[in-house]
Order: structure tokens, then sequence, then C-alpha cells
């Protein structure tokens, strides 16, 4: 009939979109490399780059390889009208290795979760740039996009995750009657991806010279570029408009009722993230440095990380927030930044170049906890739905709810930090007796890109570059 | 009704382009602040990155509090059947805002007149690069975009405005019973932009050095990086194509009539302009250094901003342009370019670093009026209809009309600019005498990296770089 | 009626579609401007930018003069209902010179073919960078987008090339019985480009100082800036899922059949291509360095140009591979790489500052071959149906079929050596008559920029530059 076959263009139409936007999400890659390289010293913006480049490459094998199904690789059982249902396991996923039965018709969604999957690899790289081998390096890209990454994944998104809020009532209640609620991320993506560069960063320990070594009070480390970081932190903000909407999935519902308002929301809680974020955090470093320093700094680093960091806290929520929700959000990111920045450097001694467990870490949960407290009853409906016994779910907790999405969710930070850590710091251990993790302090001195990947960034500007990197100490 | 329900699929689909292509104009951003950075020297580049990175925000926040609701919000008058219409000021908008009350089947048109909004914004801080505090710059961009942009715009494209070629008979009568048609916004965003910058530097001065202090004459100050340039040149180019043509709002229309071919259009209006434009003034350029130094440069900035030039005279009509018409366009803006950019230098003594005046400023006025001579009158039809009295609307007077069009549309430029200066020039003189426009001699001497935001974009080159740039001088 | 007009929708979708994967190709124009500029030394790096923006342009007007004629502008004839078919002739198109007579419902593919052709432009100007006069390249720009790779194309992708799998029976037997299967381009596109850039850096000759003049023996000339080539290898990668999956041209068929499957696999294909390229060529790379000079050596450039190669691999049968198939190809690919580069530089001793002719060139023509080994039965089907007398089109030998597209894309890579070689050696030859094609040894010492582009990309660090340009030789 006319209706069965223009009902089959929506998954079409939806495939397009999805794949659009999953070419916006990946040119994040070189957003975080740019950003990354900008951050970082001369000497060692090569590694940086062959690390960026290549945790796409690495991220890719491993997702194909191992990631995909053990994130959506659902066993799958049919009735004899060859209507399907999951009947997966609630911890992981056990087919679908090599993409072996995946159908074409999933192939847009295999791709939109792999530069999901090499997001959080990048933001791990970030963290401990400068003083980690490379081979350390590919393993952990491989480790983190085949298994870390893509265990949470399926936890929380899943038809058969224990943790997820669309869980089929077949195969087990929800979790404390709710579900977790991480739409788009924050938590899965961003605070795992932040809190296993805490991990990397601790186990391997500070750059030399980062903190001064009779006072172990921090030294400054200028990054070398600052337009690099601008073309990072424009191309990450891009990156965001559609790692937010194009979680969605879908422009049109399959069963032909609009959904673009869901999206263009995701949309525009982003843009309310990023500008009010980076203006807060902005604000707070030009108070933070007249009063430390007695001159004002309008800092560019505050801008693009405090921005990002804003847009953290409201990523997971970005389709269930009014925009007045998502402005208080980026503010709420933007005032975390720099006590936490500071806070991590100082009092923890963490050297994170980037600040990357700093964005995306803490950011990352206090996005996971922004859902439980400001997310709209009509709209958590509007996306998701009505329980499967038709009862409503729950919502936030300051827009009327009780608290049960908010105790869920902290349930979730805890499960995030749980495993991270506990998946990632034996790893980096690990690496590290084995003599794989760190650079010598002669390759280290010398620069990773000297001393590994053939020379400068830069030939001819490395004695210019070297006087200042040497003198600076 | 099934025809009921895939038409509803209509404005989905719409809306995915429309936000595709908004995040396309985004980048232009990005293209902005590298055109910039790269035209300006190393001392002035984290100064021209961290107001590239901040007018995204400062804008966003101000069209979001302000500007929509001045170009946007219409109060709306609906009847027993829930059929709305604007009832709406001729002047301005007076409701949503904050968004209050904007529906999510609006928020992908926010986004999308959110980062036209920011290109104003960005085109002026070219203008006015390597000489204003920081504070001033903060101001103008909120200005912009919260009052000046919008209240232009409201004039121009809405159903109330009192210039509109598409306002309703019930509100008031078309002026010069055309309207002015400016489509895309040659006059509303480009012109406005480029004559807001000739305020701001006229009212601001040129930089230290720019005029010889006893002769007067231009002395050259050669921007640090022809590659960041490339970078903001190819990004700007890609993002008109979406400029353009998304700024038809729709592939499909809500009738169901085919509306691809209107947005194709403007697309390869846009690659008419830009082609022609820049090897014309490429030419150009090249005759005239052969002419004045004997010695025939084949030169980058003639490339870039000749090409854009082009662009910007085709972009009003490029929905009604037929390719040839475009390419007349490009050659004619290319043409204007040199001859502009020097009278703006030699004899208005302007110091504009990327000639923003010459390309947004002149060109967007040429663009406007270069849709008065060059429009068709099917495709006006295609793209406008008739005109609610079924009669036919008129078109570009080179091909059959009589000059209605002409004389709307000069009207226009005229409106633009004494808006425009009647705000700005005023707006930045009050800045100038609060002392918080101009960096001091010092400040300026040192660079506003140094001396605003924290130090050198380059820590290790600031000696090369700081040698040639006193030397030069 | 309502199937009628629901209908009509499809090719506004598709064109949505088609216009959106073509800015994603433009942006390779960055990628191959930053790759190559950061592949040369900074006396060139403004040369590089201004022929890759040029480019642009020169290909824009040749493609619209005659190019799009030549390719597609095929002479139809219709019937009495106005349904119209092509009576093109086997070797070029004949109108529609200037677009004259091009319907807008063309318009989105004129654009994406436009944005192939200038891709073939650019290859070229890597192989031929910082020895080439500027008028060489307008010229060879121009010559190739009008000329060259317009006759090719229209071979093989039109109703009526003599090469063509979808010839019209009306217009002829298929080559073979078959045609040649060249979907994406790895020949008509890449092949081309890379046997003319070789064609071009044989005729022009090395650099001074690539080969030490006594020895023969090839000397190194560092590129200058890794983090450019960073930039344009992920531009490039981010280009390539649209160039492949773009080419699909459809995301829903005119007859209302699925077809975002088909595209989406194009992504999956580069993405595997991409990946496991990558890594194959850096271990290759690794295995090298550490057997030659005693040091491993984890190489950007491998990363970058190996992956490349092997997405290359994969281009012309993206649509119809299986994922596995397409990590074959990319292996092939990164292997092929360095005994390809180390032949081209040692023993043809020709100077390819960035391996263009063995990334484009060889990748190219493997890909071609590729496809008629690996390319599935059924997915061959999906993409071109069956044959016109209802008989099964050839598919790949290793998946069941015999050699007859292997035979036919066999024919394909010789003629496409054969055309271009035929077309590009005379041309570059009379040029070099001429006394147009190289750079005075002068002017190459100085470099283009001081000597043709009014000075140097980097004022301020000529001096740093230079030494190193100078000592380095």
């Amino acid at each position: 009939s006319i209706q069965d076959e223009t009902f089959g263009w929506i998954p079409n139409i939806n495939a397009a979109f999805v794949l659009t936007d999953g070419y916006f999400v990946f040119i994040m890659q070189l957003g975080f490399a740019m950003l990354t390289a900008g951050s970082v010293r001369a000497k060692s913006a090569k590694s940086v780059c062959i690390k960026n480049v290549m945790d796409v490459m690495f991220g890719g094998v491993a997702y194909y390889l191992l990631g995909w199904a053990f994130a959506y690789g659902d066993k799958q059982e049919c009735d004899a009208d060859a209507v399907c249902s999951s009947v997966g396991n609630p911890f992981i996923g056990t087919e679908q290795f090599a993409m072996a039965g995946t159908p074409s018709t999933s192939f847009h969604t295999f791709y939109f979760q792999y530069v999901f999957a090499i997001s959080t690899a990048t933001i791990v790289s970030g963290a401990i740039a400068e003083r980690i081998q490379f081979i350390a390096y590919a393993f952990y890209a491989f480790f983190i996009c085949a298994w870390v990454y893509p265990v949470l994944s399926h936890w929380c998104w899943t038809a058969s995750g224990f943790a997820s809020p669309t869980r089929l009532a077949s195969l087990g209640p929800l979790l404390l009657g709710s579900g977790v609620y991480d739409t788009v991320g924050s938590g899965a993506v961003h605070m795992m991806g932040g809190v296993a560069g805490l991990a990397g960063a601790w186990v391997a320990g500070p750059r030399l010279g980062r903190f001064n070594p009779t006072t172990g009070k921090p030294q400054p480390i200028h990054g070398h570029n600052a337009v690099y970081y601008t073309i990072g932190y424009l191309l990450l903000a891009l990156g965001f408009f559609c790692f937010n909407s194009g979680t969605m999935a879908q422009i049109i519902a399959v069963d032909g009722t609009s959904f673009s308002g869901v999206v263009a929301r995701c949309t525009i809680s982003t843009t309310m993230g990023l500008c009010f974020g980076g203006i807060t955090s902005v604000l707070v470093y030009l108070a933070y440095s007249k009063y430390t320093t007695g001159h004002a700094v309008w800092d560019l680093f505050s801008a693009g990380n405090g921005s990002l960091m804003g847009t953290i806290v409201i990523t997971s929520g970005c389709a269930t927030f009014a925009p007045w929700a998502s402005a208080v959000g980026g503010i709420v990111g933007g005032l975390m930044y720099l006590p936490s920045s500071l806070f991590t450097l100082h009092v923890m001694k963490i050297d994170d170049p980037v600040d990357a467990f700093v964005v995306h870490g803490v950011g990352g949960a206090a996005g996971v906890i922004f859902y439980a407290l400001f997310a709209e009853k009509d709209l958590v409906t509007e996306l998701y739905g009505l329980l499967p016994d038709g009862s409503q779910r729950h919502w936030g907790c300051f827009m009327g709810d009780n608290g049960t999405v908010l105790a869920a969710n902290l349930i979730w930070v805890l499960l995030i930090a749980g495993w991270t850590l506990g998946m990632m710091v034996p790893f980096f251990y690990i690496l590290k007796l084995a003599g794989l993790l760190r650079l010598s302090p002669q390759d280290e001195e010398d620069g990773p890109d000297a001393s590994h990947h053939g020379g400068s960034a830069y030939p001819g500007l490395e004695d210019a570059y070297g006087d200042y990197e040497s003198s600076a100490k």
C-alpha cells in the first residue's frame, strides 16, 4: 500500500540525518587534536598529532572487531512473523563480532556509535600528553574502544542493559523502577573518558618540571600555539551540536510523528551551554587573575574549556531541558571549571595538560546529575514515551518529581567511576610495570617528536622553541 | 488521513536541512577567526582568537535574551480554528524574550538566525583588530546581536516588517508596492556588518604606525600567517554555500511542491561568485602590481578577498539569478575589490586590517543592487509566489521589468547605512569617551596578547616575531 | 494523486543529501591544501595555499564553461509524453556548455561533479609543488577540469559512455558485455589525478637538491609543519566518507525503495579502509625504520598517507564490499604504500613531495582492480539492478564470478593511464618548451613565495626557516 511504501522512507531519511551528524562528530577528532596540540609544547606537537590521527584507526579496528558486539550485539528472538526482539544479556552483548550478521540497515548506527567510541579514547589522550610511550597509547585506545566504553554503553542504552531506562519488561525490572538517564552520554562518554584520563595521568605521574622538585608547587608549562587551541575549540563546539542532536537518531519517528522539535531542542541546549558556560568561566578567571596577580586577564583557555564544560553539563539532558535550564547548566559548568582545575592541580597534584579530567570527568558527572534535576515531564515523555505499563516515567526533581531519577543517576555516576577506575588503573599500572607506559626522562626531555616520531613537527624552529622550553624550566 | 500524516513529515525534513546548513554557517566563525588571525601581527593573534571565540558566546546570550524577540517576536492572533497570523509591529518584534513561548518547531529557525547574527558581530571584529580593548568588543558584540541586527532583519524579512516583500496585506502596503528584496542578507547581514566595522575603524582610528606620521601615507603591516588566512578563506567559502542555500529554509515546500531546485541554484550562484570573483580580483592585482612595481604578484589575499566580495554580490539574489548572471556578479565583485580597498585606505584613511568594510560593506551594498538588476521573473515567482492580490511581483530591471525593485533596494541601502551608522558611531564614540574603546599606546605596542590575554599566542617565538614587528616600522 | 505528490518529494530529499555530501567533499580542498602545505618547506607555503585556493576557482570556471558539457551534456530525445532519454555520443558530451539548458533539477548534481573535478586538479598540485610557475598551474587546472577529467568521466559514468556499465542498450553493447565498474572513481578521479601528477613531476623534474648531484641519491626535504599535515589528513578522511557515500546520489530510490543501506555501507567501507590502511602502513614503516636505521619510528606521514591509500583501494567498490573485504582493501593499501613510495623515489627518480602518484595513482589503480575481485553479487544487484535484458551483472571473481569484470577493469586501468599520460605529458612538455613550466633556479632557491607571491607566508620567521633550509642542503 501507499502507506507502507511511504512509511518505508522514514528510516532512510533518519539514516541520512544520522550519517550527516556523525560526520560532524568525526570533526571532533580534529578538534581534540588541535586543542591538545595547541596546549602542549612544540616538542610534543607531532606526538599529539599522530596519537589523535591513530585513535581514529585503533578505535575503528577495536570497535569493528569487538566493541560494537559488546555494546549492541544482543541476541534476538523472532516470532513466526519475523518480528524480532532482544533477548540480550543485561551486562554485555554477545553477537555481531567483526560486524558478522549486522544488517546494512544498522550501518549508519554503527558509524555514529564508532565516532562516539573514538571520542572517549581521544579525551584520554589529552590528559596524558607529552610523557607516554606511543605503544601505551595504542594499547589503551584499543582497550577503551573494544571493551571499557562498549560495555558501559550496553548497560545504559540498550533494550537489555540492566541500567537502561528502555530495558524490555521481559528482560527484567528497571533500576529503581526508573533506569538511569544518560541520554547523550555526559556520563558514558565524557565522564568515562575524563576519569580514564585521570587514571592515566595519576599512574603515569606528572611531566618533568610540572611540579617544583623542592616545593612541590606547580610550575606553568605553556601550550605553544593559541591559534591551534582556537581551531580545536571551535571545531569541538561545532561537533557538540551534532553529538547532542544526532543522538536523537531520528528526525521523524518511525510511526510518522514529528521529531525535529526534539532534535532542534538539543541544538539549542548546546548553544546555551556553550555560550553561558564560556562567558561565566571567563568572568571567573578575570576576577581570579585580578585578585591573585592584580592584573586582569581575559583568558582564551577559560573561555574554551569553560564553554565545553558548560556544554557537557547539559549534554545528557539536552532534549529534555527548557532553554533557560540549559543556560543555568552552562553557568554551573562555567562556575565549576576554575575551582575544579585548581583543585586537581594543587591538591590532587595531577598534571592534566588540557584539563580533560575536569572538563569531561567532573563536567560529565555534573551532567548526569543535572538531568535528574531539570528534566521536564512533558519532554521526557516526548522523548522516551510512557513506561511499558502505561505509567509516567520519572523526571527532574526540581521540576516537580521526587528524587527517583536523582538516586538512579547518582548510582550511575558511582558505577561509571567504579568501572572506569577498576578497568583503567590496573591497565595503566600493568603497562607501567612492563616498562611500556612512560617515556624515559631523556626522551621526555628531548621531546617525543625527536625521540620517537622522526623529528620535530617544525623543522627549522626547533632552536627557537628549544631555547624557550629549556629556559622556562 | 495518510495525506495529513505524510505532509506532516515535510517540516521535519526541512528542519533537518536547516540545521545542517546552520552547522556549516557556524563554521564561518572559525573561518573569520582564521582569516583575521592570519591577517594581523603575531602579537595580536590570541586577541583575535578570543574575540572570535567569544562573539559566539556574547552573540548567543544577546540573541537569546533580546535579539530573537526583536527580530521575530511578532504578536500572533489566532482564529477559532487555531490558525494564527501575525499582528506584529512594522518596526520591531515584541514577544518571546529569552525564548519564552517559542515553540520547539521554531528552534531550528532560531539556530539558523543565531548563526547569522554572530556573523555580523564577527565581520566587525576584523575591521577593528589589534587596537581595541576586549571590554569594548564584548559590549558591541552584545549590542549588535541584541539590537542593531535583529531590528534591521525585522524590517526586511518578517510578515510585519515595513520594508518586507512578504508583509501581510492586513498590516500595510508594500514599500513602493514591492518591498525590498534582500533575500539572503547581502544588505542586512554583510553591508550592515561592514558598515559597522567602518564605524568602529573610523572612531577608533588606525593602528599605530599604519600611516606615516609625517607624510600621512599608509605603511604596510603584514599579516603573520598566510596559511591561517587560507584556512579562513576556504572555510568561509564552504560556509557561504550554506549561508545562501540554507536561507531558503525548505527543501520541499509545505504544500508539497519541489524546492530543491531553488536551493541548489543558490549553491551554484555561490560557486559562480566565488570562482569568477577570485580570478578577476587576482588578475586585477597582477596588473596593478606589475604596473606600480614592475613585479607581477599572484596575490593570495586578492584571491580570497575578491572571491568573497564576488560571492557577497550574488548573495541576496542567489536564488533568482541564472548562473551566467552570478558569474557576472562575481566579476563585478572581483573588479571592485582593489579600487575600493585602495580608496578606503588612501583616501578615506581607514585602517581595516581585513578589508571588512570593502568586502562586506561595499560588496553587500552592491549585492542589494545586483538583485534589482538581474533577478529573473520566473525565479522570483518560484521563490516568493505572486503578490497577495494575485499580481506579478517586480523583478530585475535588466531582465525586463521597470526600476521599482531598484528604487526600493536603493532605499534599503540608504536605510542600512543610516541605521547602522546612526547606531554604531554614537555607540563607539561613547565607548571612546568612557576610555573603554582603545588600547593604551603602550599596550598596543606590546600587543594585546601580552597586555590583556596572559601572553603571546606563540611562547618561544615572541623574539623572532618581535624583532620583525619592531623593525618593520 | 497523493502517490504522485509524495513520490515527487524523493528527488528533493536526495538533492539535499547530495548537496550536504558535496559540501563535505568541498572540505577536501582545504584538506589537500593543508596536507600539502605541511609537506613542503616554509618558503613554498604561500604558493601551495594560493594554488589550492585557486584551483577551486579555475576548476569552477572550467567545469562550468566546458567540463560539465563534455561529461554529462548528452543530447536527449523525447517522446510524445515528454519522457526523454539520452542519444548521446559514446566519447563525449556535446550540450549544456556554460550550463545553457541545464535544468535546476540537475544543479545539485552539477555541484557534486564540480567538487569531484577540482579534487583531480588538487591531487596534481601536490606532486609538482615547490618548483612550478603559477601560470603553469592555472593552465593545467583549467585543462584538467575542462577536458581531461570530464571526458574520462563521460566514458565510465553516463548512459552513453562506451565503457559505462549503465550504457543504454539502444546506444551500443556493454564493453565485454559488462562495462567497467569504477563506481566512485578510484580510477577516473584518483588514478587519473595521480598519473597526471606523475606526468607533471616527471616533465618538470625534481626540486633542486632533491637528488644528490654527484651520487644521484635522494636527499630528504622535510615538510615544515606536521600539524598542518594532520589537519589535512583528518579533513581528507572526513571528506572521503562523503566522497564515497555521496556518489550513491540517493538515499531513497526514485521508485521508493530504501537506499540508505547502500549509502551507509560506503561510509563503513571507508572507515575500514582508513583504519586498516593507516595501522598497516605505520607498522610497515616501524619495521622499515628499525631495520634500516636501528631506530623504530612511529611515523605520522605513513599513518596519514597509508590510510588514504587504503581508502582509495576500497573507494570504487565501497558500496559492494562486505566490511571485512574493505578491511582487506585497507591492509592492501597500507602494505603497498611504502614500497611504492620507495620505488617511485629511488628507482623512478620522481620527486613527488606528497606521494600523490603513489597514494592516488597506484592506490587508484589498485582500487579499480579490487572491485573486480571482491564485489559481492547481491550488492552489485542492489546498486546497479539487473542488466536491461534481465540477466545478472558480473561481479567480483574472488566472490564466485568469472574474470569478466577483472578483464574490463584492467582495460579501464590501461585506458586511464593512456588517456592521462597522452594528454598530460604533451601538455606539460609544451609548457616547458614555452618556458612557462619551471621556476628559474634563483626563484626556486628563494622560494616561490618570495619570488612570485609577494613575500613569505610567515613574515618574521623567514630567517629561522631560511637558515634551516639552506643548511639542510
